[in-house]
């Protein structure tokens, strides 16, 4: 089996916060949202349904954790949760809390603005994850 | 158990393709894009953490089914598959095929332009999603 390598702009845009049994979990460097990017540890792979039943069944445990660590850290109105990947073929699924406040509301994050790197906050909310978001 | 009702703007938007074990699927009324939303049929989920952890692995199951037939069917250069729920809250999971040709590519499709609705066309797509896309 191929080893798994993460695509440099996804590399470049995030921060690491863990690797569960599947999933890398990065933070999105972009503070105007509580963004993590998680990506299957498989290689070749850009669609869900290119994974093993058993990795399908994996990422939805993943995401059901790392949804809930989201929905209690941060308090959202609603989690965005999607795999889209049009740009960045690596298989990647984005989990997003998201607040009646934040700058796009309610429409989708992608394609609205510009990225807001973190500044001095970022390892604050580095530990934070790092603390919380755990295999299982 | 209370009964599930589907979201009514959902139902407006929809054409009902048939009911799996756990999800509705209905095809959007936009020709723009091959547009499926599947909802889970259970009452007063907005989340995909609120599902029950069976019903968690049954839908990642139908998302595959569904997935798999839109690729067969339409050849999209990738899937975008997306929980979002900002503005309607039911839980509902969007599925779609991209397609480098298509109006938005490669930006996501929602806040972009007008849905077109479907005219002779309807039919034919619908009955092709029926005979294709059924319980496994």
């Amino acid at each position: 089996m191929p080893s798994f390598l993460l695509d440099q702009t996804l590399k470049a845009d995030t921060f690491e916060i863990t690797k569960l049994d599947l999933c890398y979990i990065g933070l999105m460097n972009d503070k105007r949202y509580p963004w993590l990017i998680m990506v299957p540890m498989r290689s070749d792979i850009t669609e869900i349904i290119e994974l093993q039943p058993c990795d399908q069944i994996q990422l939805i445990k993943e995401i059901s954790n790392v949804s809930a660590h989201m929905k209690a850290l941060f308090k959202p109105h609603k989690l965005n949760i999607a795999a889209l990947g049009n740009v960045v073929r690596q298989l990647h699924i984005h989990v997003v809390a998201r607040h009646q406040e934040d700058s796009t509301w309610p429409q989708p994050i992608w394609g609205h603005g510009e990225n807001e790197p973190y500044g001095s906050e970022k390892e604050e909310t580095i530990n934070m994850l790092k603390s919380t978001i755990k295999k299982e």
